[in-house]
């Protein structure tokens, strides 16, 4: 073997990976070329990816352990819109040349923070080396009851939309991390740290994974902004729709900021990075959705409703006129 | 929605990945955010992933169906190796900056072709811009009978060493592809275009599957070089090994340039990208695997023995002593 003063392929993935993957039936101690799933018997297996990128999908000066927990949770959003529970995970990470370990070391730790909130572990993966930037690209399984998954494309006309949590936080934190200033004195240290802590750490709704299951017609996760998301899932349901601005939930920094900047709820409702879930349920299920978040600690909030297809897709102020938007979403293209 | 002068992701993955998709069970025409798999009965599941860079694993001129082709063998040929079958996969593809059209339908021909060589579809994946080389991450799934998956760990003491095909082609193929040249009138023009293609289309074993199933007691796929994945097959497993170099198979085209340039012998077993199967059998099993693979059409050449851990693992020369190799197998770090 060549002498190589620095750290090797195989050393990477067992020091800092196959500890991530010591609880995982069917992942071998990542000694094997594969890793293996036996579905529990009536499960079927939701797979879903997402990349993650330095400069693009992080900041470049954002902590390793910070890049490795948004990988996962991103993926793990996904699953949990789809009614999936989180099982197993691959990761995929193109490195730079002679990697610090430091580095490497803030990716295990994250990862393993990631693991431990969201209750999934790694089954496998590939290291390789890239002159481009640190990529994270981590595909997820999850187990749904057989014929249970809940799509993105299943609102039916009637039926209410609704949103967990709040929108925007982690827009606005990204604004402010990227050195925007709040209007003077409308945000106090501590909501200023809560919009960055939201972009910093996204927080996929996993006690909503049972909820979505048993009652939406259609979900999917916020991660592109709520108005472009909702476009989406009424493009792919082929109807029309309405969210109401008046009733988009925003948390106390977000209206505090908003209130003195009201261009800003532009950027709450385009910017993506939310990762709560936008749901459609039937009218005659709303009550039973309310009840069931209000049980399992989750604020949900209606903020719309699906129309005919020939209605459009529409985000209405106060008035009932719809807002002009002038990118519905965040777009890599 | 802001006016773009160039493709939209949306619009991507209309028009070059939906058709991938579109005898996908559970791919639902990629309008979710992720796919849904239903295991048949008895069987498990074995995912894999792997990553391919331009640049790194592809010359960055290299045609844009190669890349693409070669993205979804790497991964298909780790399943066969572990005996699975097949079923889907997921693409995560970073691209440049405003990507061309003519590059974007290079890479959905090349998956189609592959496809259809492989016997698996498009489930699902994610499309993300990239400052860094175009970058493929594909996750496969396959499936195996339950209990049935072979693994880089099963190696037993006594066992027989086997490998598929002939090796070193495509290191050599990628060396000429580079510039080197083969001696003098060691190779007809035949012949390197034999090398090269052996080096752009990679080519999964896909019908040795069921036969790696019934009779490996441990397989891998060799991509990163016969001598380093042998060593690591016999780490995996805890055992020593030896190979008879005078064994190892090669092509009428690789042998005639070794035959003037010996040294290339060394790159032929530590070069990589063979994506033939490296597998161990009990010696009483030596006779069937011979004949299945007789049957089946597949060369496969016996090269050597599974021996006691404090045996080492060697390959030897037509004397019987062992090759210095100065570095075992292709490494990303």
């Amino acid at each position: 073997m060549a002498d190589k003063s620095h750290i090797s392929e195989t050393d990477i993935i067992a020091r800092y990976f196959a500890p991530l993957a010591a609880e995982t039936p069917g992942a071998f101690s990542l000694r094997d070329d594969a890793g293996l799933i036996q579905p529990p018997d009536g499960m079927d297996v939701v797979l879903t990816t997402d990349v993650i990128l330095s400069g693009v999908h992080f900041l470049e000066s954002g902590a390793p352990q910070d890049v490795a927990y948004k990988a996962l949770a991103v993926n793990v959003s996904d699953l949990c819109a789809k009614g999936a529970d989180p099982a197993v995970y691959l990761l995929s990470l193109a490195l730079p040349d002679n990697p610090e370990e430091r580095w490497l070391e803030g990716i295990r730790e994250g990862l393993a923070e990631a693991q431990t909130d969201f209750g999934c572990t790694l089954l496998g993966g590939d290291t390789v080396r890239t002159p481009g930037p640190a990529t994270l690209s981590i595909t997820a399984a999850g187990y749904v009851p057989k014929g249970q998954m809940v799509h993105r494309f299943g609102a039916g006309e009637g039926d209410m939309v609704y949103v967990t949590g709040t929108i925007g936080d982690a827009a606005l934190g990204l604004l402010l991390s990227q050195g925007a200033n709040a209007a003077k004195g409308s945000l106090s240290a501590d909501q200023v740290a809560f919009l960055r802590e939201r972009y910093r750490r996204p927080q996929p709704r996993i006690a909503a994974i049972e909820i979505v299951r048993a009652h939406a017609n259609a979900a999917m996760d916020v991660s592109d902004g709520l108005a472009g998301d909702f476009f989406k899932l009424c493009a792919a349901s082929g109807v029309g729709g309405s969210i109401d601005a008046a009733k988009v939930p925003t948390s106390e920094a977000a209206a505090s900021w908003i209130t003195v900047q009201p261009e800003r709820f532009h950027n709450a409702i385009t910017g993506g990075d939310d990762y709560e879930i936008l749901l459609t349920v039937s009218r005659n299920a709303s009550a039973d959705i309310e009840t069931a978040c209000a049980q399992a600690g989750i604020d949900v909030s209606p903020i719309g409703r699906i129309l005919s297809a020939d209605s459009g897709v529409e985000i209405l102020d106060e008035n009932g006129n719809p807002l002009e938007l002038s990118q519905k979403s965040f777009s890599h293209f």
